[in-house]
């Protein structure tokens, strides 16, 4: 087959959105502070404040399945992927538009319970759906979110900030999401009390809007980014950005109970879960070493969500690795889920 | 079937519309100055600047074929319609999110293509795409564009603002998109040269942004809305907006060259095609009746589109008329293209 007939198929999400960014003119406005290549714009509005645009595409038999989550779920879900985007850079999410594709014989009511979870996600944030667009497909339905938010201009967080020393803290805990999708194949709906929980996590991911801008507003954290592609391949998008490299230590991973035994009963490893599995959406920031102990262990608030050090930020000679138990280390790959290219079971 | 099993292409798009509307809560910031239920979104960011927002998603088999249009045109096209809103709201297009969902087999080379179409369109205006994401569908084409711009807070035109006396105006010739639909319909890749300029408007429709903004900026118009749905239906939008009725003469449509031989081949008549085939993508605008002849006259510029007087508001008991040239009136019914419900040819 000649390469000029190669398909989108065969290269991969990232390739394609390079391939992409080379056909676009790059703005030269100097208020367009985070452009292309970060999951969320950010744009100057004043002195003050920065305007924060993202959005995110969920399609029926890729990212949800109507046989596994309900409608309601499905709404939440769609806008609770793009409140992470918002939440990694210290943001207050504002307003959305829902642009909804759908098939003609989609119950009403399907779509009554679809807009309830959207409007139940963004309800605690005081965030509103202030437009949107509706589109008939031949088959499957199509949720594609728009969500603005707003942050301090002089404390928004993005990828670019991590520096050499710094150490790496990621919130709640890895691979619940994933493990639950492996619960949910597995069990189908007769999962088990103790997987319910990681189950949750991967049906109604819960995004980290307030301890984001916690974060953001303590100013401790020079880079930030919320957790969709599995801790190995965000962190990776920190390290490109920012020009440096990381070190992961094993034994330091936040881990959710019961996800040994979901490793064993699909048939992959705990580390795979933890590192690659994707879509837990807690967030992963680096911090200076000169800040103290106590500033870290204030951060969660009453919220009781887990703050944990993995890691630290090295040069970028010194490669992306995995350090265990005895201090061995070997190279990490940033592989995580490719929302174009991995079929999904 | 019971009552509860009603599906979503049973209501079609507007009743749809209301319903969703219903669920969702309704924001009170004062900063939300138009909210659902307009294309576009305005938002107040200071004293004197508005943003706008508005979103357009194009479903391959539902708003193009591409068998019939390239990927090239499929792009300037998605853009296109988004551009029309913000003109139609005297703005300035700024910054574009673009959530694609491709099917796994599509070329490479035709997602270039598309980007470049989508590119070419926002480059007069120098807006750029700072952001959005791409999903794999199981099969067709989505392309999902939220657009960004500005206007001066005080020039901000809506569909609220008709007032009874005030007279209606319409860029450009009405019909040609629709009747560029059937001379494809009719003449596949071999449509005679006096019907070129139709196809083409309904394939690359040209969004008003630079006469939106000279319209706004004059301060003579009073409402305004692009004719996506075909006049009938979107001055229908504005009366009930602005709580009014009006009256259109059936002699004053300006018709596209070679209406009338498209009409006849396709079994229509030049006034349905005119009223109610949509996508022309010009602007309507109401102007109150102190406003002189000159001023209007001097709205196009030196940009040759025509800008012509189609009728009135009357008050709304007068209710909603179409007038022949003996001044016999008769009732006009809003409808037009729905986008969900309107099977495609």
């Amino acid at each position: 087959m000649g390469r000029l007939r190669k398909s989108v198929g065969e290269i991969g999400e990232f390739r394609l959105i390079d391939r992409i960014r080379k056909i676009l003119p790059v703005s030269r406005n100097k208020d367009l502070l985070v452009d292309i290549g970060d999951d969320t714009a950010v744009i100057r509005m004043d002195e003050r404040r920065a305007l924060l645009l993202t959005c995110d595409i969920q399609v029926e038999g890729r990212h949800f399945r109507l046989d596994r989550t309900t409608p309601y779920q499905v709404g939440r879900r769609a806008m609770a992927v793009n409140l992470s985007d918002i939440a990694s850079m210290g943001g207050k999410p504002t307003y959305a538009l829902v642009s909804l594709g759908l098939p003609a014989d989609f119950p009403l009511k399907s779509c009554d319970r679809l807009f309830e979870g959207i409007r139940d996600e963004l309800l605690p944030h005081r965030a509103y759906v202030i437009g949107g667009n509706l589109a008939r497909t031949k088959e499957g339905l199509i949720v594609d979110v728009t969500l603005l938010g707003e942050a301090d201009l002089s404390r928004v967080l993005t990828r670019g900030g991590a520096r050499v020393g710094d150490r790496i803290f990621v919130t709640g805990h890895l691979g619940a999401s994933g493990a639950g999708f492996q619960a949910l194949k597995a069990f189908g709906k007769n999962v088990p009390g103790k997987f319910r929980e990681m189950v949750n996590r991967h049906v109604l991911p819960v995004p980290r809007v307030d301890l984001g801008r916690r974060i953001s507003r303590s100013g401790v954290a020079s880079a930030m980014i919320d957790l969709s592609d599995g801790v190995a391949g965000d962190l990776f998008h920190v390290c490109t950005r920012s020009g440096v490299g990381a070190e992961i230590r094993e034994d330091s991973l936040p881990l959710p109970e019961g996800i040994g035994a979901i490793a064993r009963k699909s048939g992959t490893s705990v580390l795979e879960l933890a590192l690659h599995s994707g879509e837990d959406y807690e967030l992963l920031f680096t911090v200076p070493p000169g800040v103290s102990a106590r500033r870290i262990r204030s951060l969660p608030g009453d919220s009781g969500i887990p703050v944990t050090e993995i890691g630290r930020i090295v040069k970028r000679e010194e490669g992306y690795c995995l350090v265990d138990s005895r201090g061995k280390k070997r190279p990490l790959t940033p592989a995580g889920w490719d929302h174009f290219r991995t079929p999904r079971g």
